[in-house]
């Protein structure tokens, strides 16, 4: 019995009949005395947030719940819904469109702040190098459609300076984050403004989480708007919606001619 | 361009360069304002909990976030992130195992109380009609490992109780839950304890949540663990994890001979 | 160990190091020697078809790929793609959208023959108790797009009469769907033809294959559609893919006012 | 209109009301005309396999479809039915499993033999450049359970020679497939054979398909498998079947004690 319990193995949770323990917590102890997003880093991490912690990182899970119907996840989730599927299905299938381009930028920007911050000379040139390696794509900086400023960066960059004050985080990713804007406004001649996933992202480092954390709690965060949608739209009804109304038709192009051989 | 734009309608959220609404409030007012339980109920119905409201909300999507690797969606969860896919897969995978019977006792212990509060008669014939219609299984009733008692449930109807005396909600569905455990101890000759989704489901009917919602805020509660567990499992790295240790074999059933035509 | 081996049961699959056997045939002996229809008939049943029913059965597989970008399915596919997701997580994202509506139809057909072979009196009444209990959409006739023909149906069913000719099939459910579509042409006062849904669940019925299979068949020969335009688009490139073009903006309908409580 | 059409364009599929043409094909010329797996080749690419092309394509198709219920993918499946999701989205999760570990092997194949035919050099050489930029795991040898040898790969391999006796290929990719093979069992002083990954990369690539497509026909070829135990679970009952027998339980690592703030 033994090398089948050692297969799956974890210290997150620990059961017994009658007994459920979270990171060493009785879950009926944490149930009414922890916040819904205290024990989302409970869980996630282990330990507990202070205070000041647990405010900035409520403040990032909060920003990111919607971006409205033409995300692609949004619109997977209604797309989902009309097709016959109850929630938790459109849920999983809006939450697998979060891949590299759609959901990544944050695990991405905290990735680049850590090599920014390991490295040795100015930022300039920690861009250039993160550019060589990683292509021209700024992760976190840049909107397009939320120009000149998207309305949630600027919001959370007050609450970690709030937070620096605080003490709960020194403040360190904030500066990188602010380097990296001054520098490619310098670099472009226009103003590359951070947005919300450079200002999780800065969060995200500024607490410790480690850079796939930034996805993962996007997703978490992401499927608030998700479960919105879905549900606005089961009450909507509409069978089989796709993109466009069924009136439009796609552009065929028609295929080269080819020798076929057969 | 109306049609289109059509195609795509919502309540939920308004947006233009630069602003971004969420149920009627600009997303700078919401980050660093509400905690993220109150936004989610936010997005999801429109308004607002009171402070009492939103610590009973809390409470619900504090308790259910994970129930440990032999959980079919924690393992698969923790499965897929050794099959090499990044957080946000497994996650959708993890959540995609949230089926009617993994997934739904929520959803339909509030059907169940719903029938219960609109039945003209006493709580056995309801519960009889109940089972002449559903089947046998009393939804949110009995747990096949936590004997006596899931240690959720208690505590969970205690902030229900504590909930009423603020005002939160009115405390049927807590009386309709505890008369059909009453009931089902006469009925069956023993104790058949309310469970997690039975008590959740006291909440989210309290608090006016459609029954599709059980469903859909326990997905979001699982999401932690599930998060959790995926991060865990990427930490503990391993390659192709499958139920069980490589050196156990399943029971090979041979066929019945069949005659085969070809 | 037996218990774990218990746990995990098939008569699918037999294998020791060195060795293969799905459904008693050593692996080597089937590659190269049935054709994929066969393997998959093999596969999912356990016996193999005569010639005649892997033609007919074959013809369902291949009528079904592929209803363009429109699909809700096509669309998540090639959504996904851009949101940066490689081929394997797009195709579970699509296949993951063919729930009752978009890819149900073929096995409610296949449950309303059935429903209608055990019928004891005309097709009529059948139809009636069947719209009773089911609800007014006749699964597998009329469509929104294909009118006046689904141009797959008629051949399909060409295909059955000759299979029925040839020994495949006995076209007992060929005449049931024929029956189908000359009441509902009565009833309605206009023929609401055959469809694609309608006329595969003719060929599942009548090879004898379960109703929740016309599900999952249609589900593997939809996923070659799926795999086609999810690398088209690939080929394409894009980033973050939405449903319509970015310029375009969804409808936003203003909350009705609500008496907020905080 | 344009623009909304112009966003989705494929030379996939043309549609109009009663018609349908695939690749330029009416699709009522296809149905009972092309096997599935040419219907497969034609939509993938848009030209159509010569015979020996086909019978080489199917072989490699058929031989993938299934590894057990210890893989990942296929107990995904099968614990997805018992939590109580129709067959569809339960193929959904199973494909989902198929990242780069559990289903990127082929591409990866194909990959490293598109290297080896770029190299300018002798095949140590080009696989110690592989094994530089892409780590130590050849993509397509050895099997950690199939020793001596996986039976499909020697029987796959004598259809590739076969077929390129035929014209169906040139054999280019498979003597690197071997140049491998005698490489490694060289440079590890004892034999590490082909697998189905590696001869299925060697089919791949003999006909021309681009390495992401030896992924995406993998995940067509597995949800075979995928599909038959989905739907033998379905027969078997069971509910919410986690990845052991109840009984046993997870081995708990207790939490180092941390320094917790709050």
């Amino acid at each position: 019995m033994s090398d089948v319990s050692d297969w799956w193995r974890t210290s997150i949770i620990d059961m017994e009949p009658g007994r459920i323990e979270l990171r060493g917590h009785p879950i009926q102890d944490l149930i009414g005395n922890v916040s819904f997003a205290e024990m989302i880093w409970l869980m996630v991490r282990g330990d507990r947030p202070t205070p000041a912690q647990a405010r900035l990182f409520e403040a990032a899970l909060v920003s990111a719940v919607d971006h409205g119907p033409q995300a692609p996840s949004i619109a997977a989730a209604r797309m989902a819904v009309t097709c016959g599927l109850p929630l938790n299905n459109a849920m999983a299938s809006a939450v697998n469109m979060l891949g590299d381009v759609h959901g990544g930028a944050g695990e991405q920007a905290v990735e680049m702040y850590t090599h920014i911050a390991d490295w040795d000379g100015n930022i300039d040139s920690a861009l250039d190098a993160w550019v060589a390696a990683q292509g021209k794509i700024i992760p976190g900086f840049g909107h397009r459609f939320h120009t000149p400023v998207d309305p949630r960066a600027p919001r959370l960059m007050h609450l970690v300076r709030e937070a620096t004050q605080e003490g709960a985080c020194n403040g360190k990713f904030a500066e990188i984050g602010e380097a990296v804007e001054a520098s490619l406004a310098r670099r472009k001649g226009r103003p590359i403004p951070m947005n919300i996933d450079g200002a999780t992202a800065v969060i995200y480092a500024e607490l410790g989480f480690a850079a796939p954390l930034a996805r993962g709690l996007f997703c978490l965060s992401r499927s608030v708007g998700i479960l919105s949608h879905a549900w606005e739209q089961t009450e909507q009804g509409g069978r089989n919606k796709g993109p466009t109304p069924p009136s439009y038709r796609w552009t065929f192009d028609p295929p080269r001619k080819t020798d076929e051989t057969a």
